[in-house]
């Protein structure tokens, strides 16, 4: 599918950029952008005990922000400049406790579409330099051309 | 289903409490615990800049760590006093754009049972005294009794 | 929502039975169409030991299909008369063995919309007069006004 | 995650393929056991057009079909010889029109354990030699050491 990865907008990548440094969730929850590719971002965040569950490990749900933003921004990664991106759903799978130093977390682009991009995401936690997938995520993400559309 | 819904310990709205006070990411997040009831749990935040995605809407994933531990409780309710709660996996809709003053979110059992409990979660955004439903999520627990079960 | 669920279209209970009777899988699966009313669907089907699993249970695929088509319906009967629907997306839970002497599978629209359809599911065995929820789906659907837009 | 993926028991493959001939709707659907590998199995289905929905696609219900036995049996290759497989819940995405003269379906374990094993399905369309990918799954699987524990 490499020919459907070729970015509608040469200037992806800062209006990614652009974009992910609007989420003011991710600066509350130290979410950083790593790295941008035509239906590929990667993003990285530290152990924080302030964003545990009961156990110590990291929430879910934080994981899965982490993953939903990584998911949206590849998606938006290969979307014309006049589209903004929205996320329909997604599907978070936990496969371990988010035990480790620092969280890695991954979104590609399964299948682009003009109106519906499908893309997946994985979370991997890092102990030093070792690193174990704890988390996937399946999502939907739609283009919107007319914001109304949404705010119905 | 209500027989179903008789909670194992009486003390479970107790355990509830007491669990859901170890999740910090609840009180950074500024999430709050309302109701208690067996197999049902209520919980509510107010709106906040710090935790919007790029449109200033409340966060999908912030949304979701709200539904996720409504739904883990809600199944925590049930469990017996020996019994640790993990998520397996959650799916979310979004419906409509996360904007209100204050969100409420409620988890419920659909289907308890011994090792997998189902739940269904539903958030809701408040403007004034009017509601939206703006989020749902399916939820898959399990009831750990040996801790080590899970790290491997 | 009540506001939301009149059917675009006053023959909305034609256009269902029409597009229902074109899927052919329904009737080799003895999938039979029960009920339409405005976002709401409910199919009904035997029990058939040539569409089991390995322990005698109707296949959770099998049940899957007949949950697919009452949300697909349920979205298809408040859409506009040029409008086709597609399956985005479904999420699948499986509750209790699909044991039964009789299946009826209901699907209902959660949030309308011009592009995206979100739907519930639910899947019930018969056992003479005693029901069992056996099933529960979310399934996201798409409105198509032009079919290309799908094909690429 | 070799490691992980090594079976319980050496005679895996003919457990699967014991347990995939008890699947009558297998049969009668015309799916066929390709390949059996430790963590992954391949099925294979010829077009039928009496599978089809209502635009003379294969209905994405007969698709889950096919993604739910592979991930399961994919699961089950791993399990020991006294554990059975059930299905938790899946997730499907239907990403293009199961359009083709055959569709080869392949179920991988992303994460083994000792009672939930997660599971990815993708299924491809084949027209002549050149193939596509229409769908993806993720499946939470169960190992049932007593089979009364999931009949409740």
């Amino acid at each position: 599918m490499t020919k459907a990865m070729v970015p509608a907008d040469p200037n992806y990548r800062d209006r990614v950029t652009a974009g992910f440094a609007r989420q003011q969730a991710m600066q509350t929850l130290h979410i950083e952008l790593v790295r941008v590719e035509p239906g590929e971002v990667e993003l990285a965040f530290p152990y924080d005990p302030l964003l545990t569950q009961q156990h110590g490990f990291i929430h879910g749900g934080i994981l899965s922000t982490a993953l939903d933003s990584a998911c949206g921004y590849a998606a938006f990664s290969l979307m014309s400049v006049d589209a903004s991106v929205l996320t329909v759903e997604f599907k978070v799978n936990l496969l371990a406790p988010a035990r480790g130093d620092r969280f890695q977390v991954i979104g590609r682009v399964v299948k682009p579409g003009r109106t519906i991009t499908v893309c997946q995401g994985e979370a991997f936690a890092y102990v030093d330099t070792q690193s174990k997938l704890i988390a996937t995520m399946t999502a939907t993400l739609m283009a919107v051309f007319d914001r109304k559309d949404v705010q119905e």
